[in-house]
C-alpha cells in the first residue's frame, strides 16, 4: 500500500474544515445534521471520521481555528510600536476580523462574525473551549496593557486606573462591534473609528 | 366546567418561561431536549402545549424576554437628563444588564449574560428573533444618539462625527463588556468606567 504524503492529510483535513466551517456558517452548530456537513464536504463518511471522531470534535477544531483567528488579530495590532491612537487601532482590528476569511459568505454577507457569535455561544458549554478561549484572552489582555503603557509612556493617557482595565475595555469595543456585525449586518469599521474618537474628546488630557 | 382566571393563566405562563429559562440556561438552547424543559416546569406537557406549541415557540418567547430587558436598561440609562458622562452611563447599564434576573444562577454565577449570548446565536438562524432584534436595536440607536446630541450641546465632546457612529460605539462597549462577562466569568462594572474614563482623555477637549 502506498504511504499518504502529509502534504496530501494536511490538503484532505483542510477541505473538511473548510466544508464544515461552511456548512455550520449556514444553518449553526445544531441545527446542522452531521449528513449536511458530510454533504458539504463532499467525502465519505469514513474519510471524515479518520480525522475526526465525531461532530462536536470537528466543531471544537473549527471554534479553536475562529479564536486562533480573532487573537492573531488582536495581537496583531498590538504589536505596533509606537502603536495608532485607540481609535484607528480599533478600526484595524475590527477590520482584521471582518475580514477573516473573506471567502465565507453566507446569502452574500461575510459569515465569520457569525460564526465567532456560534462560538462563544458554544463555549458556555464546552469545558475544553472555555479552557482555550481563556488562555487566548489572557494572553490577549497582556498584550493590550502592553499598549496602554505605551500610550502613558508617550504622555497620551492619564495614568490613574488599572492598565488592564483599559485593555479589557478596548477589547469589549472590538468584541461588540464584531457582534453588531453578526446582528445588524456589516458595517464600516469607520464607525468605531469615529465613535471612538469623539468619546476620547470627552476627558482632561493629561500633561506630558 | 370552571373557567380559569386571566391571573392564574398569566402565573402559569410565567411558571413555564422561568423554568424553561433555567434549563436553556444551564444546558444551551440545542442541548436541552423537550424532556429537560418539562422536567424543569414541572408540568405534565399538556399543560406547556396549551401555552407553547413546541420547544421553538418557547425559545422565541424566551428570547423577546431576553431582548426586552437588555433594550429596557439601554433605554432607562439613555433617558437621564442631563446624563452622567460616558464611563459612569456605561457601567450604570452593564450593571442592570449582569443583574437582570439576578436569581437565574448556573453554578454559582449569574447566567444572564450567557442567556445573551445564546440569544445573539440563535438569532442568526431565526428570521423573526432577527427583525425582533433589529427593531430594538434601532431604537437603541436613536435613544444613544439624542443623547450624544445632549453631551454636544453641552460643549462636553466634538461634534464632527455623526452622531450615530458614537451612538453604535457606546452601544458596543456595552455588548462587549457583557460577552466578556458571559465569557470570562464575573467582572465588576468598575472595568469598563475605569477603562472608558481613561479613554476619554487622549483626544483634545472641544472648546465649549
Amino acid at each position: 500500500m502506498a504511504r499518504v504524503s502529509q502534504e496530501h492529510l494536511d490538503a484532505r483535513r483542510r477541505q473538511i474544515l473548510d466544508g464544515a466551517t461552511r456548512c455550520f456558517a449556514r444553518s449553526g452548530f445544531h441545527a446542522a445534521s452531521m449528513q449536511d456537513v458530510l454533504r458539504e464536504i463532499g467525502l465519505s463518511p469514513g474519510a471524515v471520521y479518520r480525522y475526526f471522531g465525531s461532530k462536536d470534535e470537528l466543531i471544537t477544531a473549527i471554534a479553536a481555528e475562529v479564536f486562533a483567528d480573532v487573537r492573531a488579530a488582536f495581537e496583531a495590532a498590538a504589536e505596533q510600536s509606537p502603536p495608532p491612537p485607540p481609535d484607528e487601532l480599533l478600526a484595524q482590528v475590527v477590520g482584521q476580523v471582518i475580514e477573516v476569511r473573506d471567502g465565507l459568505r453566507v446569502g452574500g454577507r461575510a459569515a465569520f462574525p457569525g460564526l465567532v457569535l456560534q462560538v462563544w455561544a458554544e463555549t458556555l458549554r464546552d469545558e475544553r473551549l472555555a479552557g482555550l478561549l481563556q488562555q487566548g484572552y489572557a494572553d490577549m489582555r497582556g498584550a493590550w496593557a502592553r499598549l496602554v503603557g505605551e500610550y502613558r509612556a508617550a504622555g497620551l493617557m492619564s495614568d490613574d486606573v488599572p492598565a488592564d482595565h483599559v485593555a479589557r475595555t478596548m477589547i469589549a469595543v472590538a468584541q461588540g462591534f464584531i457582534a453588531q456585525q453578526a446582528l445588524f449586518g456589516p458595517a464600516p469599521t469607520e464607525v468605531v473609528r469615529d465613535g471612538l474618537r469623539a468619546l476620547m474628546t470627552m476627558g482632561q488630557r493629561p500633561v506630558a
